[in-house]
């Protein structure tokens, strides 16, 4: 078994002072691609929506100063041309997995392109999806967790997920822990399950002050978190 | 009661001859608008995906012909710019309701902008939604079946969203029974349920020969089926 | 178009005073069957569970006194022994839509049987457990809502149930509004929308004081309010 | 981390023969329960329900034979008064689970319970649901699969069921794949995943030839492979 990749930050990019200090430390512990959220779909017309392009500047400043390649989500066909040469792995979140315009788009560029699954989607719709992207050349699929019938947590990680993609299809499979949980002391358990159960990846919101976050902040561990974390999947996966 | 806004054509626009020859005899029952897309999200790659421009080309003639308003699929922010100003009421699909950008665009314009409800989309996200088109000025909500699990049916109908949509707020909501029901027995008891519970319009989709149309053949009802429903809602309103 | 069969009456039998109260007042609207739970299904086993034997006592006077034939829920196959004989439906509660132990007992009677679908029952299953029941004789089914990711409402109430029902089974099917609703405002379009739908009887929960109902009291409506139900509906169908 | 109770056997008890068979077989790989179904619910009627009595009888000779102690399912009052003694770990399942009823019969006797959360139960209705037995003392929750949207797969197992159950309750957790995938392939990641994320134990159907299974055939796993799941579970914990 191979040693996942890690992705890991903030829900959003705050700052240029926030997103560098945060790449910094996750740097310091091993973490193969800084996420952070520059444009941010929100249900509310009037929450903090992220920096945008600003977000983006900063995202690029943090990876000249670590090193560490970038994750970061778009929304739109006119960011995908304008940032599609300077972002490593392109994120389209959940809300955007049916936006069939958006992922034809995509598929012009050779970026890798990790895709969420949409909220209630079937893994039949979730993997046409991944079609459109150039009949899914360079596509990694994300869970990251179904909506259900109880509200307790987040979301529902469908861990299930894991043994049928690679059953059943040639794409890659990465889990986000941190949006199906909707809360910190799951990330733990459900990372290392996840692992076990044969994911890609894992892309996890941390944050240094998870109470000041402008964003999800329930759901974000700290790096020491992370880092105890990635030292028990080194273990299971015996390093 | 007011009489409730009958919207009314085939899933998809499949020739200049097909939309209006359809049209021409919804015109005789008297319609409100003729419905027919152009622009098809489907969740296959490789399914019909419509004629595109050529579609609304169609389209308009058909309007031209029969004096009748037409209401139609957008998904992109280009195919908005170009086709706002023709269009009488813009129609955004499940699928799009997530899609922010896509909605602040249309926000520009002064059309009518007819909303469905994303396929799992609560209540709030939904008119959490429409506040994304100019703070909801101008947005019609349309209720068209939510996800479960029983797929005896291709989706559920909420029909307690009229209650709940005419109480919480402002917005006028429209029922598309077709894409509900995904057959075409239900849709006459579905549109007397939806009008006798307060709804504002129908959308349903209608064809000549069901059993040769390109899309959703299964839930397409005929033109006389559609006289014969639109005969019993009047009687209903005591008309 | 038959006018439905109305049930109605208090979520939980409270004392005799109070039911036969209700029931004297219910009886002079017209409804046709009484019901009023004395065996109460709580989800927390230290909410009020009703007043048991003696709720069914107290339902028998009422019945004696108004005439009113009555409908209440039994839970085991003791109740079902000591019971079945005086109760004119026998309700059997969407928690134990799944006990096939109980249904088998039903089978012994001759006595009608509401049998209300599980919160997330398919209609297969729903249809199967009928079938436990003597092959499904004397049953009726009670759609009561599904459990869907909105908890904006109670449930979801699915009145495609009524045409599928209707087109697939030869069952009678009855609508349980308050349930499905959870509220009281939902409860007269969801009402007329099951009727012109095609439903054979609604079952309604009624107080003359909601605001002291034991149970449920957001659902419950008023007796005036039923009473202005019921002309709708009889203006409905052409009365 | 302790290693979890792994409870194993076939859906049903289908002879005297076949079950000693591969309780012998089970007893050698070091299994710690046999399960094996003698009173099983079915959907449809007129399916297999199970050798009842007998069923018992030839799983107790199972016991008798190997030392292996018994887990099996009880559906009613009656057979929890009639089996209770002699079964070591009563099973109510998921259909069962808001038959409140039979959970205070339950609470009588001393024996533990491995009670089965509903096919769309919340965790706060399954909390309550085990409070009815004896007020939560000797039950054992056992997470086995909820209903979604996607019938992919049979269930989709709720993995976070296993850090909310240790957070907030005191109840121990067990797991039972086969339900939820309700095919084999998913057996082996699903409890690996399990087991690092925290269960208490396992539940897992196996068959000597599970093409030859009366039921649920699809998520049999054979001895052999539950022998290398055990083994990768023990490598995993560290032994």
């Amino acid at each position: 078994m191979k040693r996942p990749i890690i992705i890991a930050g903030p829900c959003a990019v705050e700052s240029e002072e926030q997103i560098i200090r945060i790449a910094i430390e996750l740097k310091k512990i091993g973490i193969d691609y800084l996420r952070g959220g520059a444009f941010k779909p929100r249900t509310n017309p009037n929450s903090f929506q992220g920096l945008g392009d600003l977000g983006i500047k900063y995202l690029l400043e943090a990876k000249k100063i670590t090193g560490l390649p970038i994750v970061t989500e778009l929304m739109t066909i006119e960011q995908v041309r304008k940032y599609a040469d300077e972002i490593d792995i392109i994120q389209i979140g959940s809300r955007n997995m049916y936006n069939y315009e958006l992922l034809k788009e995509l598929g012009k560029y050779s970026k890798p392109i990790l895709l969420k699954r949409g909220i209630s989607a079937t893994y039949n719709e979730w993997i046409n999806a991944a079609k459109y992207i150039n009949n899914g050349k360079n596509v990694i699929l994300c869970e990251r967790g179904i909506r259900s019938f109880d509200l307790s947590t987040r979301n529902v990680l469908d861990i299930q997920a894991i043994p049928y993609i690679k059953k059943n299809t040639n794409f890659d499979i990465f889990i986000d822990p941190s949006h199906a949980a909707g809360n910190d002391y799951m990330i733990e358990p459900m990372s290392l399950a996840s692992v076990i159960a044969g994911c890609d990846g894992l892309i996890i919101e941390v944050h240094d002050k998870p109470e000041e976050a402008l964003c999800d902040k329930e759901q974000a561990i700290t790096i020491n978190t992370l880092k105890s974390i990635m030292k028990k999947i080194n273990k299971l996966l015996g390093d």
